[in-house]
C-alpha cells in the first residue's frame, strides 16, 4: 500500500512547480480506483475475488497501472479529468486481467500465463494505456516547450525512488505463498540492484555524464522487469534479468524518448514507456526461455492481447477525456459525472483562480485551447 | 508507529520557515509521551495492561492524540514548554481513556463505548484539549499576522498526509482481531477515499478553486470519523462516513476556522479542530445508527465525558505551560523539570541564539511579550 | 530494508546543494553490497547461512554497515570509487563478522559475543572502518571551508532520523525470536526516547542554544548503543542506555568533532565517530555490567577485534580508493572493474559535466588535485 502513493507520487513531481498538482492528482486518481475496483470484484464483474485481503491487492494492483498510466499524461490534464481518467481506466483494466490471467473470453487459459509481480498485466498494460491516450491528446503547441527540473525537484524524485526500490520487493511478494517469499524477496532486490548499477554504468556511457533521471527511473527497471519471474527465476538469473532491464530502460531515456516525440508525436511527460513498458513487455518475453514447461503460446498471447486491449482502450479514453473540457467551455453538463453540487462546481471551474493560475504558469501543459 | 513521528511531523511543517522546530517539537513531545505512558500503564496507573505489544501501541495512540493536542499550539512554545505539555498531557489522556473505556470512577461500564480506531479518545480528546490549551494561552497581537505557506511547505504537507493516508489503515486495525482486520482495513481504506474525493468537490464548491490545505489535510477526515466504527461498519457505510467526514472538515477549514478566530478569540495553527475534533466527534456519534444493540446511553456518556475532561484538562495546562516561560523571566528555576544540568540551560534558554532568531522571524507566535 | 536506503540516504544529504549525489552514492552503495553478501554467504565465504531471509537481514546488516563507512567520507569520493568502496568493504566487513560473532580463526568462541543489534559489528566497525579510511584520504586542503548547510537540507536531515528512528526498532529485532520481540522492540524505543531528550539538553547545556545537527543526528545514538543489551536489558537499564549515549554523542558533536580535525588531521563529513563509533562501543561495554553470565572476556575480545580489523581494513582501503582516480587521470585502466564498456567510460569521466560542475561548486570535496 505504501508503495502506491508515495513512490509513484513523488515519481511524478519532477516536473518543476507542478509538484502540488501532481500530488493532488495521485491522491484522487487512487481515491477513485480504489473502490470502485473494490466494489466491482465483490459484485463479480470480470471475476468473483472471495478473500478481501486478496481483493485489496489486486486493487492496489489497479492503482499502480493507474499511476503509471496517468505518468504518460501528467500534468496535461485538468483536475476533475483525472477522476474521469480513474473512472474509465478501472473497467478497461480489469477487462484485460480477466481475459489474460482469468481465462476470460476463453482466449486464454486461466493460470497459464505466468505474471506473478504484474509485469505484463500493471506495468505494461499501465504504460501503454498511457500511450494510448497520450497519443490521442497531444498537440502541436506542447512541443514547443521542454519540461523543467530543479535540484530540489530530482531529489524529491531520488527519493520516490528509493521508496519504491525499498517496497518494490513486497509488492511483488504481495500474492505468492508464504514458502515462496523469501526466494522472490530476494529475487527482487537482487534484480533491483542489477538494473541500478546497470543505469549507472549505461548512463554514464551513453550520456557521458551521470544523469540524475536516469538513476530515479530506470534503477527501478529491474523490479519492473523481475516481476513476471519473480516467484521462480534462479537469483543469477534475477541479476541477469536486471542488468538487461537497466540497460535497456536506460537506453529508452537517453535515446528512444527524444526520437518517440518526433516519430510518433507523442509526449510522454514521465517517460512510462522506457520505465515500465519496454522492461514489463522484456519481463513477460523473460519468462519463455526461464520457465520449464511453460504454455508458450499462452505467455505470448496474453503479452499481445494486454498490448492490444491496453492500446486501444488508451486510444477510446483519450477521446473520452476531452469532452469534458469541451463541456466546460459550453457550460454543457458532463454526463455520469458530479452529480453533487453539480452546476456550482464546473462554474467554478470557468472561474476558478487554481486553474487561471495553472494558465500562465504552466500554459503549455493545457490541452486544446 | 510509523505514523506517529512523520505524518504528524510533516502535518506541522506547513508554517513556512518553521519546519525545523515543528519537526524537533515532534521529537520532544514523543520522546516524552512513550516513555511515561509505558511506565505509568507498566504499573498500573488508570489500568493494567499486561501484554507489552498492546501496552507499546496504546502508548503510541496517546502519543499520537499528544501531537494532534500540540497542533493547536504549534509555533506559540517553546522548545522546553513542548516538553511539559507531554508530562502534562499523558496523565490526562490516560485518565480519560480509564473512564471512557475501563469503566473507571464507575461512570461507564466498561467495554460498552465502542471506539476501535479512536475517534473519541484520540482524536476528539487531542483536538479538544489542543483548543483548551490555545483559548488559555492566545494573546491579542497574534492575530495581526497570518501564517504564510510556499509550495515547498504545501509539498511537505501532502507527504505528511500521503504517509498518514497509507499509515492509518494499519493504525486503526493496531488492536483489533486477525479476523477482523482484512475488514477493518478496506473500511478504513475506503473511507479515506471518500473523503479525499469530497474534499476535492466541497474545496472547489466552497473557495472556488483546489485549496492544497483542504486536500492535505481533509482528506485524512475519512480515517479519523471512521474509527470507531472500522470493525463493524459495511464498506458502504464506511464510504458514506468518509465523505461526509471529508465535507464536514473542508466546510470546516474553508468556514468555521476564520469565524472561529473572531468570535472564540482562538487561533488554531494547524486547524486541529477541523481536522480532528469535529470529524471525531462526527465518527463517534455515527456509531448510533451503525452498531445494533450498542449501548446509546455508554456511547453518548463517553463522548460528553471526553469533550468535558479534554477540555478542563486543556485549561488547567493552558495556565500551568505559561509558568515555565515566567519562570525564565525572573531567573526562577520552574518546579519538577529539568533537574539535569538545570541551572546552566534555564540561563542558557535566555541568551539564546535560537530563541532570539525565532523572536525576530516569528515573533507572532511568541507569547506574552 | 527500509531503513537501509531512506533512512541513510537521508541523513547523509545534510551537506548543501550534495543531495543528489549522495543520494546516488547510497544507491550504488547498496546495490554494489547486498548482491556480493548474498551470493558470499550463499557459497560458504566466511561461514555459511543457510536460511534466505536471515541471509538478506545479514546482508542489511552488512549493508548498513557500509553506509556508516561512506558516510565518514560522503562527498569526497567520485561515484566510480563508491562501488569500488562496497566491493573492498563487504569481505572485511564478513571477515570482522565471522570473527566475532562466528568463532572463526579460533580467537572467540561463537556465541560468546553479545550483540544481538550490533552496537559493535554494525555501527562501531562502520565508524571505525569510514575513520581508517578517511585518515587516509583525507588532505590538507580540505580544512580551509567549512560544510554548510541550510534549512532546506536540515529538514531532509531531520526527516532521514525519523524514519531511522521509526525503523530502528525493527532493524534491531530483525534476527531476535519472537518472544523476545516486544521486549526488544520496547527497549529500543525507550533508548531513543531517552537519547532524543538527552540530546536536546545536552545541546542546550553545550552549544547554549539547540543545534538541529545534534537532534537530527545524536537523538539516534540510544539506538545504537542499546543494540548490544536490546533483547536482554530492563527497561530501565534501556533508557539510562539511551540518556548516557545521547550525552555521549551530543558531546562528540559539540566537543570533540571540531578537535578531532585538528589533532588527528580527519574530517569525517557525517560524525560517523560521534554517532556510531562511541555509542557503538559504549553498547558493547554496557553488555558487562547487565548480562548476567556473560563470558567478559570473549566480549572485550570481540570488541578488541573489530576495533582493530576496522581500522586496518578502513587504511588498506584508503590507499587502495586512490588508485582508481590516478589510473583515471593517466587514463590507465583501474583492474577488476568496469569490465562492461570499460574504456569508454573512464574516458567520459574525465570529461563528464557531472564532474567539472561539482568541481567548481564543491571543489574542496575533491581529493589531491
Amino acid at each position: 500500500m505504501a508503495m502506491l502513493l508515495i513512490g509513484f507520487g513523488f515519481l511524478m513531481v519532477f516536473v518543476r512547480k507542478y509538484g502540488r498538482s501532481a500530488l493532488t492528482a495521485t491522491f484522487l486518481l487512487v481515491s477513485t480506483a480504489l473502490p470502485i475496483y473494490l466494489y466491482a470484484k465483490g459484485i463479480g464483474f470480470f471475476g468473483q475475488v472471495n478473500e478481501e485481503v486478496e481483493r485489496l491487492i489486486l486493487a492496489e494492483f489497479g492503482a499502480a497501472s493507474l499511476l503509471i498510466a496517468a505518468g504518460a499524461v501528467l500534468g496535461r490534464l485538468k483536475m476533475p479529468q483525472y477522476i474521469l481518467l480513474g473512472l474509465l481506466f478501472v473497467p478497461f483494466y480489469m477487462f484485460n486481467e480477466w481475459v489474460v490471467l482469468g481465462g476470460g473470453l476463453g482466449l486464454v487459459h486461466a493460470g497459464t500465463v505466468i505474471d506473478t509481480g504484474g509485469s505484463i498485466i500493471i506495468h505494461a498494460f499501465g504504460a501503454i494505456f498511457g500511450l494510448g491516450v497520450a497519443l490521442t491528446m497531444t498537440t502541436h503547441q506542447e512541443f514547443e516547450k521542454t519540461i523543467e527540473s530543479d535540484a530540489t525537484s530530482d531529489r524529491y524524485s531520488m527519493l520516490g525512488s528509493m521508496m519504491l526500490w525499498i517496497f518494490w520487493p513486497s509488492f511483488c511478494a504481495a500474492l505468492v505463498t508464504p514458502e515462496q517469499m523469501p526466494h522472490t524477496v530476494v529475487n527482487v532486490i537482487i534484480a533491483l540492484c542489477g538494473s541500478t548499477i546497470a543505469t549507472y554504468l549505461f548512463s554514464v556511457s551513453l550520456r557521458k555524464k551521470v544523469s540524475i533521471a536516469d538513476i530515479a527511473n530506470a534503477a527501478l527497471a529491474g523490479g519492473v522487469a523481475i516481476g513476471s519471474t519473480c516467484a521462480v527465476a534462479s537469483h543469477t538469473v534475477a541479476l541477469i534479468i536486471g542488468i538487461l532491464a537497466g540497460g535497456l530502460s536506460t537506453f529508452g531515456f537517453a535515446v528512444i524518448q527524444s526520437r518517440q516525440q518526433k516519430w510518433m508525436k507523442l509526449i510522454d511527460t514521465c517517460g512510462v514507456t522506457n520505465l515500465h513498458g519496454l522492461p514489463g513487455l522484456m519481463g513477460g518475453l523473460a519468462a519463455l526461455p526461464i520457465i520449464h514447461g511453460l504454455n508458450m503460446q499462452s505467455q505470448l498471447s496474453g503479452i499481445g492481447l494486454t498490448i492490444v486491449i491496453a492500446f486501444i482502450a488508451g486510444l477510446i479514453t483519450g477521446k473520452i477525456l476531452p469532452i469534458m473540457e469541451e463541456g466546460q467551455k459550453h457550460t454543457k453538463m458532463p454526463k455520469n459525472f458530479l452529480t453533487l453540487n453539480n452546476k456550482k462546481i464546473i462554474i467554478s471551474f470557468k472561474k476558478s483562480r487554481f486553474f487561471s493560475y495553472k494558465r500562465n504558469e504552466i500554459s503549455y501543459f493545457c490541452i486544446k485551447q
